[in-house]
């Protein structure tokens, strides 16, 4: 595999075959696998790593904003989820039913369910309800608005199709829920996320996002307003990366969740939802992942410099270990965006090539090999996993030490620069409606910006034809009036339209 | 409740009536909730704060012995739970049980469950069955062990009788599963992580606490050797707060984990699991708190000084709200405990008195009171959580900045020589079967050391007769030869005998 130069890290290659190439960069990163039981994955240490990098940045961020953390429970009685007529649309048919609260052996020696529940649970799909029904208990008067809480959990969704990080019947995420006095306030605090969001994904993931607003049929189920940020991946198909919901007052009357105001007037609260799961990390995975394996933006790696002792001859062990610890010592001193860098060392018995080829699958930003040679000369032999493999040099060790924060910085800077890139080239404007078959019909297509009525079942009829959505309404877009290239009707914005994960 | 300083903040007190006083404090302290799941707690911000610190804690700690965090499946396939015999008995009889994977609604418009699973999951009570299955895909020879593995998590055990932190249905909590190439490396991990446990609750919940081995009527069902940690609340009644098994090859027999060892022969291997829970919240509550409400250990606090501005006269809230905001700046830049102080003010429109009560009752270390007086004189007006509500002095504002560290170290150490003496004060060593029942059924008792011959029969029928259980045979105990109170039989040491929760 890494013996000659034509040949790639991952079978098959993106181009050979995208979502196979997908489940093996997975796999060769050891960042997660199927598990037994159905439509679950298990995280692996990389790839848990990288999703507990991404947790405590953003609850960091979250935590600045205001945000408190708590803890709800997992199970939510069905009679919750009753009271508000779409939530309950959108998630009983696909949730995961607890009906007992034991098992006993049959007379075959089985194990069975026993002990009925009176009243069946479900484990939580998302928990709006269950917290609506806190708040209710919570709030009192304007004193105790806004409340601004957030809880990291996992949860379930009975999905039919599912794939490693993309679509996993239970996942990890965060979600949060705020109740405010105004509608103004509470529909400020839905952007206000959606804008820490995108920043998010763009400064820590290197993922170029488009915010927007979802059309009606892609809407959170209760909600008034869903926006979202819309990530393209390598195969031009768009990935929904993370949902702001302003949902008014449909939970607060739902679950009764009333306020004096200042004037001891009682009105029901204003109230949003959002979130960000370990979907984030299979978006990064596609946005960056090249035909050798895994890519990892410097700024959530979990290792930033990985060093390989080259050992040739037994007689050099001592020396090369102790010239590698000490630049491990060095490196680990170094800051990079504020902590100190994360090193390792690899000592297992592999040749250097093996060695150099299992980081690079993995995505470590750097490499350095060190071998009796480069603690002669007291240099380092850097490999950037940004450049090709073949690429690597030698670097005076100060000049490095000097550098490597630099040099990640580099590293960020570039590959946020590629899929920025990616997604510029592939993006267009479309006028009519044979040009949007056409883009689609060829290819996986890309981001296509057109004029759009409004009307809910050409978004059938796409998906229908060409399994192509309605990817979002964009914040970002000059309010050029133009023609619904469906219908003729007027459109006072371009949408856009993609296939999508 | 504040007015008269003959009464306390917490009704009713720890002697009128222990085991409401200890829901009053959870409630005044807005730590956590019951809530409409049955057995299952909200955990509010303040609750879950203390959680985040003892897991940041931890989980360092955990990275630094070369543990790696991963994450498995909520869900258990029943099959899985079959395999280990003793296992199985042990959570079969107290799960909660998915058996439908959708809701629809029947003729009455009610929810109802569908959708019926062909093999129904149980909620994970533990996870040693499918990281058993996982190990066995993941071990192939002595060069992949010892392998170490952690995973922070809920789990789901339905018991009957719940109480909050201490025993609910859901809980959350860190489990560790580790699997060696031979019984002593294996046998050495699970010492070190009881150690681990043991010096954590010292230094940080400042929760004096036995170490010991559960005798086998008590053992983790599948294990081989089960040791804990137990802690005297101030009920006198033992708190069991961790607890590290060694599961020999009981496991890696039952689901085949198996290794080549450095002379290509196969072998099982040795694997061992641990983990601490919320519980440890009820343990610190019962440990320190008074009846004034909480009192939280210094170095896992949410906050450790509060500033609370008393403004009488309008015209002085600028200044005071500026001396307040310099001082918070400055204990921000002042370090406890490797950590940048965590400082709050307090800007609700309260009394002083009710705003200093709310702190009490929450338990701050340290709390300052800034008025006028305390502006022009350059002092702070200070209160500590470990004395007297009414021990309040004036300190000069430097003498303040230069000694808040050293006093909630002070704070950490007079906490725990307290619970340290109240166990020691409690603990007895007794001769004979009378002086035990005596002893135990005149009061809550407290820890009891005593000889006990290793039947059975005589735990069943203390804990019929009394409610007493034999909590652990101590490590650390003069190995004393004696004979069993109970049968005369030979004994070679004293073992502990308690109430518990």
């Amino acid at each position: 595999m890494n013996s000659t130069k034509s040949k790639t890290a991952i079978v098959p290659t993106r181009a050979e075959n995208y979502p196979e190439w997908y489940q093996q960069v997975i796999k060769a990163a050891e960042l997660a696998e199927v598990s037994p039981v159905r439509g679950c994955m298990t995280m692996r240490p990389w790839g848990y790593a990288i999703w507990e990098n991404i947790q405590h940045t953003l609850d960091d961020q979250l935590k600045v904003t205001g945000h408190k953390n708590v803890y709800f429970p997992l199970l939510i009685p069905v009679n919750f989820l009753e009271r508000e007529a779409e939530h309950i649309e959108g998630f009983a048919k696909e949730c995961a039913v607890v009906t007992h609260y034991r098992l006993i052996k049959n007379e075959q020696g089985k194990l069975v369910p026993d002990g009925e529940l009176e009243e069946p649970y479900i484990i939580r799909p998302t928990s709006e309800t269950i917290i609506g029904e806190a708040f209710a208990r919570w709030i009192q008067s304007y004193r105790d608005l806004p409340l601004l809480i957030n809880q990291w959990a996992n949860v379930m969704r009975w999905e039919m199709r599912t794939r490693l990080f993309l679509r996993t019947s239970e996942f990890l995420w965060q979600e949060g829920h705020t109740a405010h006095a105004s509608e103004q306030e509470a529909r400020a605090e839905t952007m206000k996320i959606l804008d820490l969001y995108a920043r998010f994904a763009e400064e820590y993931l290197a993922m170029p996002v488009i915010k927007g607003e979802k059309s009606e049929s892609e809407r959170f189920p209760g909600a008034i307003n869903t926006y979202c940020i819309e990530a393209m991946m390598q195969d031009r198909k768009a990935l929904q990366a993370g949902t702001s919901h302003y949902l008014g007052q449909n939970f607060s009357r739902a679950f009764n969740i009333k306020f004096l105001n200042a004037t001891s007037k009682e009105e029901w609260v204003y109230t949003t939802s959002w979130g960000v799961s370990t979907r984030l990390i299979g978006g990064l995975i596609m946005s960056h992942s090249d035909d050798n394996g895994l890519i990892v933006p410097p700024k959530i790696a979990p290792c930033h410099v990985v060093i390989l002792p080259i050992i040739h001859k037994e007689e050099h062990r001592t020396s090369i270990m102790e010239y590698c610890d000490a630049i491990a010592a060095q490196l680990r001193a170094t800051q990079y965006n504020h902590q100190a860098l994360r090193i390792e060392i690899d000592t297992r018995e592999l040749t250097g090539g093996e060695k150099a080829w299992s980081w690079v699958k993995k995505g470590v930003p750097i490499r350095i090999e060190v071998g009796e040679k480069e603690r002669q000369q007291n240099t380092v032999f850097l490999g950037r996993r940004d450049q090709e493999y073949k690429q690597r040099f030698a670097q005076n060790r100060d000049e490095f030490l000097a550098t490597v924060s630099r040099q990640l910085e580099e590293i960020q800077a570039i590959i946020l620069q590629r899929a920025h890139d990616f997604q510029l080239r592939n993006t267009v404007t479309l006028n009519s409606k044979t040009e949007l078959y056409e883009f689609f019909a060829k290819s996986e297509g890309g981001f296509a910006y057109a004029h759009w009525s409004g009307d809910p079942s050409i978004e059938a009829k796409l998906k229908e034809d060409l399994n192509v959505t309605l990817r979002c309404i964009p914040l970002v877009a000059t309010k050029e009036p133009g023609k619904c290239i469906f219908t003729g009707e007027k459109s006072e914005q371009r949408v856009i339209f993609a296939k999508a994960y």
